[in-house]
């Protein structure tokens, strides 16, 4: 019989969150750590050893599947791990090769963590019924993962999936990549910020300056989701904006890639189903006809729990 | 042993091309017919049948693969034709199914013309030594097929490769397809001549009229491969620039599929180095930096044969 449990480590520049998780993707018990991450690689190392032992110790000696980890940066075929933004000293880590020198009886596999949510969305979200799929996680910056025939679709050297860095405006702003008009310098932290600082001015009602107690320099993106939820037409009004331009670099995807459904993750995607619905509208009046009855564009359904789960379905 | 040789009908809007090829990629024995697409789908499928009928027979009763057949429009899994543009009455049209049923002995198998000629510089090109690469047709139009893993991605209908309907200013002109900006709407038949017809009237001194005989309906992107071939100054810089938007376009393809390589055929891509060192360049400075070392934008090798050579290619 299949092992029907594994660990699933998601590793990112703030925590270190590992769980065990069943095959029907419940997270059966789940442990965190903010990461030491200024000690470099090895503090780090240490730190998912300890959290996947302790993990381990729940799993009451049934047989696990190995251990899946979800990463920050680039994550090549042998799962070294290169230049996770945030992260000192991380230029090139042979993750998969030092934690399978500490876990030798376990499976190991690595992987970029935007394809970990992606594969989690595909295996027990929002994705489930769809075989091939684009991925989007929208936060302070824009990354994604491309689902083809339930798997994802790493690309040759494993850097599939950066659908922030296409421009819809090639005169555009300039982006921190050196590429101008990347759907990430309008929708990301930085850009996003600015325009709802520029509007503020003439919108002092608005709950947005509430939120971020009238520092605008704290304005985040996460923010004005919340104050969308609460009704704030201004957070609004952003949004739809931001979620309009979202929509034609997905366009391009979907028409370059013969892709239908797209599934969109990260905080901002929670602000509310306007979100939603403006990229959806903005997708199927920009892609090809023929592919337009097909367009849905779908919440992604595992919020925080996508990188455990996906990090686990690496291995399950 | 394998059979080394087998029919390619390239099949467009204007002629019907077959020949007889190699599995070294030569092209032994072709024929060409104008189409006869005004009396509808049957009588184009006999000027098919007679044609390959004809390279059969100068096949000297070797054994053949089969018979490939690159076609305009969307071609789905079972060989069946949708919709191509310019040629009438074709909203779905079972070729595979119909050619099998006049040589049932053979082995059929229908594709795309943009993906036959990607397949072609793959198999026998520019491609040979690359197993992963964006394949450009670049004439009237803007089209594409992508080779991964030394095979045609099709995308989940057939219908991959549009990298034409890439939008690289959200807010720019309007395309034909519905969308905005389009790299079609600026690098293709129309607007590149628009724009090359506003330039022309305070630049008489160009080649670019003496080609249309001062008849500026008549101009199309390939007089301006030509002029720029002969040296005119106007002629590369339109087509300069519009190498650099295509280059955008490419960037945003390479990014979200972790691509390096780009071949570029059709028309335009022969008015000479320069265009080729435009798009590159423009690529280079767009892509993510972990792209860029590898980065090649080269041009086609196959020309006019594509066609042919990638037809029989999905057979050899």
């Amino acid at each position: 019989m299949k092992p029907r449990f594994a660990i699933g480590v998601d590793f990112g520049a703030t925590t270190v969150k590992t769980g065990l998780v069943s095959s029907a993707g419940k997270i059966l018990y789940q442990n965190k750590l903010p990461t030491n991450g200024h000690s470099g690689p090895s503090a780090v190392i240490k730190q998912i050893e300890a959290s996947v032992r302790d993990a381990l110790s729940r799993a009451d000696g049934k047989k696990t599947a190995g251990i899946g980890i979800g990463s920050p940066g680039v994550v090549d075929d042998h799962g070294v791990v290169k230049s996770p933004p945030n992260i000192p000293q991380w230029d090139e880590v042979p993750l998969a090769r030092t934690i399978g020198k500490i876990f030798p009886r376990h499976r190991i596999k690595v992987e970029n963590d935007a394809n970990a949510a992606a594969i989690a969305e595909s295996r027990f979200g929002a994705g489930k019924k769809y075989p091939n799929f684009l991925f989007v996680i929208w936060g302070t910056g824009v990354g994604g993962g491309i689902i083809l025939n339930n798997r994802i679709y790493r690309g040759p050297t494993g850097g599939a999936g950066e659908i922030g860095h296409i421009s819809i405006d090639y005169n555009g702003a300039e982006c921190n990549c050196g590429n101008r008009g990347c759907v990430e310098a309008y929708i990301g932290q930085r850009y996003l910020s600015q325009r709802t600082t520029e509007k503020l001015k003439s919108r002092p009602d608005s709950k947005i300056l509430e939120l971020v107690n009238g520092d605008q320099s704290k304005l985040e993106p996460m923010y004005l989701a919340q104050a969308a939820r609460q009704g704030d037409q201004l957070a609004r009004e952003m949004l739809t904006e931001a979620g309009e331009m979202l929509g034609v670099a997905i366009a391009a995807v979907m028409n370059v890639m013969d892709l239908r459904v797209s599934i969109i993750g990260g905080g901002i995607s929670a602000a509310g189903d306007f979100v939603i619905e403006a990229i959806e509208q903005s997708v199927r009046s920009r892609v090809l006809k023929p592919l337009r009855p097909g367009i849905k564009v779908l919440q992604a359904r595992l919020g925080n729990d996508a990188g455990i789960l996906g990090a686990a379905g690496l291995v399950l």
